[in-house]
């Protein structure tokens, strides 16, 4: 499954010369800092059509700014959506897409404290600004100062801080705008991290991954022993899957079409899986709830309990006692947030939106099934507060209890980033890394 | 607004004399224990008919049961919804109507341990059998052995304990049906109190009271200092706003169509007050967050601020913050658990859903809305787990810390029971008080 396209490097092995080499450049502030760079960029001039990559010239960062140098950036679903999207307001083109990576600081406007050139740091959509209401409570990270909304340049001013060789501005995306070699962003959507981590790893918790661990670990508060249905098995339900994992869950139920998101599964822990393609007509909740096909359910492999089996109606009643622990919908489809709905347990079950509904349909659901004690709540990047949170998640991977090496599919160099399109387009990619420097 | 009917009593006064009364009779087991009793209950036999006081037999309890002589009773919405139904498995007549109450213990089946002769308890619909997995955790108290539908029988075998002079079965209702003179409980359903805890004051623990303290308190888990938004200002809502005061919150505001709960409300710590009938055709979530009608807020008194003086859209918003930390449902209409959800804070806002959708409508509400960190849920009887709950309620009134002074507001013999019916149908009544022995 896991297929490394381009060139397979051994990022542990580069790093310290390439650190060396962000130290040199950061000991010379005068060379580009205060200036406009001129560099690389993939820009998305129509929507749906292939980026190109251009020299555009990147402004030096305002007060509470920051500009780093991009190290790499990876494809996520939500470029996909916006890159198709031709018209409203949130569509803005030209416009530089990316928003999960991670960088190096390359030099701070003024009042910039947090950071300084040469620390390493994560770019992140949700801005973090540690002083409205939101961001001093522990409970939310909807920061107030900056309320996230698709906007189309920097937080503060709505002003780009981009120009093509023809001195035109060219929009942000989701105050991150990582599909270049620089770019500049709100100190308030910036993450020191330590630089022990891998740069590939640190990447993918940008965004994505840290999405899912989060709904797992602070939106659920997944508990030990307890059962897991994700529906839904790209990168932000697998990071769920290794979420619950971290947690303690016993059973870790995938719900995919894909069937090949079966075998990458169990390395996060997925320990069953449901593909409602061989269900017939019937919802996921019928086939979860009262499945009388046990054509339904996939068997991982000789140790896994063959379900196929299990011929009765009772068979994920069994499953799970009822009804799943927790649930979490990670496509985006109101249908697919009921079937998690009616899924979960009566009496405590609880279940996590984390898709942003496709077509704009409202979730409909009996009251009566909320009722029965059960919970639906829901979350942007995992009810992950940046600042704090993720530094905690890169301290998981560095004690090597989070699992971070399954996400990263295939690498490209910058110049293929059309590729990255591709490989997601075609469901054959979790996260493609997409190098800078090469 | 609080009008005591037929006969005020002095509950304290009376209560050693009828304690006395009710342990003689306990002395003297021989009397009744093992046979029938011939009394007297308010049988209902066609949906929407009036009452009639009738002679039945109730027969001895069996095992796992337990006969009670019930001291008073109450009238609930439930009670009226189901005496309306005349369709349906859940409409069953001829019918003891009744799931409100206190009474003390006549006799009880092979097996039960838990209660004796003379001992003080209520009847409880939502059994508690303290075995199954939902029983023994803490965060459920949704029965498994004793799943609680509409049964028209005792929950273990679904027959019936009453009698009518001809001889014909009399069905039962929420498993209680306490409009009789002595009825017969499974063990599941009966909860030991103090009885210390005057009569009627218990009795309005049995259910609705009890159902609104304990959304507050183990559903939503008020916070000190919160905002609170109640949507249905009955029984319930008046108890969540009781329950909400107990545990801290800063700013409770009521949201009702009858005027004169406004002047309720202030007894169980309502601090504000929004009648959407002067709210022309914007729903109340836009009264509550974009309001521009001041006509929309009442006022208590001078002590209250003046919300008719601030003429903005924000006056709401800064009521709250930008919405309530905590919303609760106490109707069951589908449009108004959503302007509930809506109403509810970004970020951490909780709605709790109390009422039954009364045309069985489902819930509806955009994804975008949960995916903002909002959490929607609901739980019948409060998420009260009965046995351990009830007796922690009882202390808390017997300290001076729960006010269940207001909700009596008329008191009845049980003779005049019809006049609760109408008193409750038209908005007169918050709890009707019927004495069985008047």
């Amino acid at each position: 499954m896991v297929n490394r396209e381009v060139h397979k490097r051994s990022i542990q092995a580069e790093e310290p010369e390439q650190e060396k080499g962000e130290m040199e450049e950061n000991k010379c502030p005068s060379k580009t800092e205060g200036k406009p760079i001129r560099c690389k960029a993939a820009v998305c001039r129509k929507a749906g059509e292939a980026l190109v990559i251009e020299e555009i010239e990147v402004a030096p960062p305002k007060a509470w700014e920051v500009r780093i140098k991009v190290l790499c950036t990876s494809l996520c679903h939500t470029d996909v959506t916006f890159w198709k999207l031709d018209a409203g307001p949130a569509s803005a083109f030209p416009r530089i897409f990316g928003h999960e990576a991670v960088g190096v600081v390359e030099s701070v406007g003024d009042y910039v404290e947090e950071v300084k050139q040469g620390d390493r740091v994560l770019p992140v959509f949700l801005p973090d600004c540690g002083e409205c209401r939101d961001c001093k409570s522990t409970k939310s990270n909807c920061c107030t100062t900056f309320p996230f909304t698709h906007y189309n340049g920097m937080p503060r001013d709505g002003s780009s801080r981009f120009k093509d060789s023809n001195g035109l501005d060219l929009s942000h995306f989701l105050f991150v705008s990582s599909f270049a070699e620089y770019t500049v962003l709100d100190v308030a959507n910036v993450v020191k991290i330590s630089s022990d981590i891998p740069v590939d790893k640190a990447c993918l918790l940008s965004c994505g991954v840290t999405t899912g661990v989060g709904a797992a670990w602070k939106v659920a508060e997944v508990e030990q022993g307890s059962t897991v249905a994700i529906f839904g098995l790209g990168a932000v339900g697998l990071a769920v899957a290794e979420g619950a994992r971290l947690r303690g869950a016993s059973k870790i139920i995938g719900v995919d079409l894909n069937p090949d998101k079966y075998g990458i599964g169990k390395q996060f822990g997925v320990t069953d899986f449901i593909n409602p393609t061989y269900c017939s007509e019937k919802s996921v909740v019928e086939v979860l709830i009262h499945c009388s096909s046990p054509a339904c359910f996939d068997q991982f492999d000789r140790d896994f309990v063959w379900y196929k089996l299990l011929v009765n109606d009772q068979v994920i009643r069994e499953m799970t006692d009822g009804g799943a622990d927790y649930c979490f919908e990670c496509i985006g489809l109101a249908s697919l947030m009921q079937d998690a709905i009616n899924s979960s347990r009566p009496g405590w079950g609880k279940t996590v939106i984390l898709g942003v509904e496709m077509h704009g349909s409202p979730l409909s659901v009996s009251s009566s099934e909320i009722l029965r004690g059960k919970t639906v709540t829901g979350s942007y990047f995992g009810g992950v507060k940046a600042k704090s949170d993720i530094p905690f998640f890169v301290k998981k991977y560095l004690h090597n209890e989070l699992n971070l090496e399954g996400f990263v599919t295939h690498e490209i160099s910058f110049q293929d980033i059309n590729k990255a399109f591709d490989l997601l387009l075609q469901g054959k990619s979790i996260r493609c890394i997409i190098w800078m420097d090469k």
